[in-house]
């Protein structure tokens, strides 16, 4: 299944979802799907692919072994990274008043069928 | 309610919680409360109170406005902090295999508690 095609069964299947991507740890989305336009999905990436470099380190620093899974929930959105491979994650966006555990759980349950494709 | 006594309560009532702490945005905390000695609550407080600057800012440069709330998962624990005020942060340390949504909900019940001894 194309990466966009998974993508798409998330961010339809999570009420308030903005949109899912495939990112590389350098920022550099792979693919993506994304409804509305409320929030810049590409700038805030690259914003939070930094951030994860920063945990994975703060993560290792602590001795908590790697980081497999981030959210941050911000006034206007709520985001969340999802390890892939050590060069990739998955990140999805939704609204503050979006389906948090609904997101969480289909953003996990694509992880292997998004592996498959690699 | 002391701190203490509070961090006890979101403590006690987490199945594999393993402590949580009221800290500065410093990384200097106020007061914690911890059962076993698994991890070393203290130096992974700090290593996360300059990544949570570091998600601040992106949060803002990506205009999502402040950050209400920040969850790692890691392999060998989960990490949840919840800001208080400007200053000061609410973590939550919980073994990987503990009731993360009970910590989360009692982590957010415990906020007012806190902010009424400020």
């Amino acid at each position: 299944m194309p990466f966009a095609e998974i993508l798409k069964n998330v961010v339809d299947g999570t009420d308030g979802a903005l949109g899912a991507l495939v990112v590389g740890i350098d920022g550099i989305p792979v693919d993506e799907y994304s409804v509305g336009s409320e929030i810049d999905i590409q700038s805030m990436t690259v914003e939070y692919s930094s951030i994860l470099k920063e945990i994975e380190k703060g993560s290792q620093a602590a001795q908590l072994g790697s980081t497999n899974e981030v959210t941050v929930i911000a006034e206007k959105a709520m985001i969340m990274l999802r390890r892939l491979t050590d060069e990739y994650f998955l990140v999805l966006i939704i609204k503050p008043d979006g389906n948090f555990g609904k997101g969480r759980f289909l953003l996990r349950m694509s992880v292997p069928k998004i592996l498959k494709e690699f």
